[in-house]
């Protein structure tokens, strides 16, 4: 019996309209990537499951997906897990590779791996698929696309600078103009906690400001009591509810929050140098915002931290973020690497260009001109003219059946192909081809030289 | 304790120098499928698994790479197969979806699900990764990329002959001269078997004739007889291992032997639309060669059969292949759509493009200039002139850190970039740049707007 056609939740087809949107995006990132002087490489899209195992927490653990071994698998199975049916257990004696869940962890196993390959600082981005058993909603899939640049071997702030620009430079030139680009240091966060007393309690401690924007300063304050906050630690913090000005200014309020804290500081003077650096360059379009409540992947992050929103009035999570990390490829060996990078997210940056109506018209990718096809000797001839325009670069194709010509007409209003040939009997005759605009139906009787410099 | 980093058994990481080789073929084979009228689609890395099982074989199935569900997949497993420990059995409850085996199956199961937004006949090309566990070998991985051009919706033999001049174009812009594209026709083999009275011999009768180039025609004739056809039906084949001549002259040797077969006479007439059409058309540097023994995935093929092979002295399998297919459609539950078909084999074309020093020696995705870093002044004045430059198109960057410029010149050595700027205190004063040639070694000061036309 036939099946039903369908494809897995969380994925999804992309149809020619589609994918020339998506690589219009792609394209534009590479396109910067590059000119910012990053490399592409690329990684396998599994892993064996130890390099990826344990290092995004136990949430990101369950939402790895795991591949199968093949053969007889359960005759390898742990068989105390076997016995007390315990999925959990017998997973990494019955699968020892997994689908990429981000492309960091695997870019640090490939600057492990080919440490001796590599000249430092290394430059790289890669753009390809990750996968993630996560539930699927508006803006997030379980199959999406990462498009990161990083920079390992330099704890030089000039890459923070740089990676500013380059949202700004990436997003300007996708005409999304108003983007804020928001930045915090996780020195700021460390300094803030050790103010107020709470440097055991640094995850609670930002977990709970990180919810200001979405519960309110009542709320976030009542989480940091119920998590073991001291309310002397809690009053400490009042002046950081209610910071505001400019980024200057800002920075002043901090400065007098965290006189105290010499990491504190070290994270107002990371701060300084980025923003006199983009204060100096200039942005195009974006902004640059201090959010210190910004805390993403803390664990993760040892600087300073990003995310992007969209212009205000699109209602849409980050469409980007990052940050530095001093260690990420300590655990795979290699101590003292400091890292820093960005990350934009393809398909919300996809979704927010379509809301706004920003993808430019001209993108397309259907053929410029079909020949109407009148039988076997008019198709030859066919053939022929088009072997040539398409050696001029002209994509061009011949309707494979000679159907009604009725026919060949609507197929070519549905492709939206903007030019079509009739090369019958007369035109064979006097050696010319009716050329007719789909769009302004004009048409005319031209020879090869006029018809294609109307196409080119 | 830190692991040492590897990736799984026939997966490769890509160094930004073997990225741009392999999108220097990728980008060759999307522009001439876009010139020939074909639109990109892209599918889902892993599908339902009854989409893809059973489709490929029992082999096929072996290699699929299975997804273990997430969650407590044991307490959903096959009772019976848990408990007699049947691997095999068990699968299916423990795994709904496996990773894309090829491009054909999904490209089919994406015509049924989206027919009715689809304009037939429906050109799609796609270039996406594909797994198989199989045992990996030369040319041969675990992960690799097809690219894939089809047709579906038309049985119009144009077609054959456009996709003889796709793989004619391609492989001549690739400058990969002197492919043989090999054609024969399901029909044809059909017709033989018929002949020889073996119809139901037919696979038995394609395998063994398929290895005529590799064994030989005496134990090509042993391994038929085996198989149960008879010796009178093997003597009247004798005509075909001597087949020789041009397409011409094979062409008429067949028509005697199948001159009892309609369904062989049928294939003739196909071969020979398809012969004269190249033969009128002109290919630019291969050669279309009729090869009896051809078979390939025969009971997919109902049609046309195409594989190419690199130019001779090339020891690598074929670099490319495919053929028509009736009703591939017909599993998931439209009928009567016929499809026509080719796909290009990236890493193998790869592995011949290196073997015989075909890549162009301009790729390179390397930065055009290295700004040198003399500390904090002079590294804000080398940001500003970077931010024009790459406005300007060129690809720049500064070295993010103030060490030895000698290190700094080792570092654009070895990343091979061809141009340093050095802007110190006195090019400072004087707003100039010493812009170094690092392959010719030369040097000079110049303004900003000579030092972007050189760099242009």
């Amino acid at each position: 019996m036939a099946q039903k056609p369908s494809i897995p939740k969380g994925t999804r087809d992309f149809n020619p309209t589609e994918v020339a949107k998506r690589n219009y995006i792609i394209h534009t990132i590479k396109a910067h990537f590059e000119r910012f002087g990053f490399q592409p490489i690329e990684t396998p899209s599994f892993e064996n499951s130890e390099t990826l195992m344990g290092k995004y927490g136990e949430e990101g653990d369950r939402l790895i997906f795991k591949i199968l071994n093949s053969g007889d698998f359960l005759n390898k199975a742990d068989a105390k897990a076997y016995d007390s049916k315990d999925s959990n257990k017998i997973t990494a004696s019955i699968s020892e590779k997994a689908l990429r869940y981000d492309l960091t962890v695997p870019f640090a196993r490939y600057v492990v791996q080919h440490q001796n390959e590599i000249e430092f600082p290394f430059k790289r981005y890669q753009i390809q698929p990750v996968w993630r058993a996560d539930r699927p909603q508006k803006g997030r899939f379980r199959e999406f696309f990462q498009c990161d640049a990083d920079v390992v071997g330099s704890s030089s702030l000039w890459q923070e600078v740089e990676f500013v620009q380059l949202y700004d430079t990436v997003f300007s030139a996708l005409k999304l103009e108003g983007c804020s680009i928001k930045i915090n240091n996780r020195k700021i966060l460390s300094g803030i906690a050790e103010v107020i007393g709470a440097q055991d309690k640094l995850i609670d401690f930002t977990v709970a400001l990180d919810k200001l924007d979405k519960i309110g300063e009542e709320k976030v304050k009542a989480e940091m009591l119920e998590k073991g906050i001291p309310q002397s630690g809690i009053d400490k913090l009042q002046p950081l509810f209610s910071i505001e000005g400019d980024f200057g200014s800002q920075i002043d309020q901090l400065k007098s929050i965290l006189n105290t804290s010499e990491e504190g500081k070290k994270g107002i003077e990371e701060l300084e140098f980025i923003n006199n650096g983009i204060a100096t360059l200039g942005l195009k379009t974006a902004t640059l915002q201090l959010d210190v409540t910004l805390a993403r992947g803390l664990n993760y992050y040892t600087g300073a931290i990003f995310e992007v929103s969209a212009p205000e009035g699109v209602a849409m999570g980050s469409i980007g973020g990052g940050g530095r990390y001093d260690d990420l490829t300590g655990i795979f060996g290699l101590k003292d690497v400091s890292g820093v990078g960005i990350s934009f997210g393809l398909d919300r940056i996809a979704l927010v260009l379509e809301e706004l109506n920003l993808f430019p018209e001209t993108i397309t990718n259907t053929v410029k001109v079909l020949f109407i096809n009148f039988g076997e000797r008019e198709a030859m001839a066919s053939m022929k003219a088009i072997k040539q325009l398409r050696e001029r670069g002209v994509s061009a194709e011949l309707f494979p059946d000679n159907k009604k010509t009725i026919k060949q007409f609507n197929y070519a209003n549905k492709r939206n192909i903007p030019f079509v040939v009739l090369l019958g009997e007369s035109e064979l005759e006097s050696e010319t081809y009716t050329l007719k605009n789909m769009i302004s139906g004009e048409q005319d009787q031209l020879s090869f030289e006029e018809m294609l410099q109307q196409l080119s």
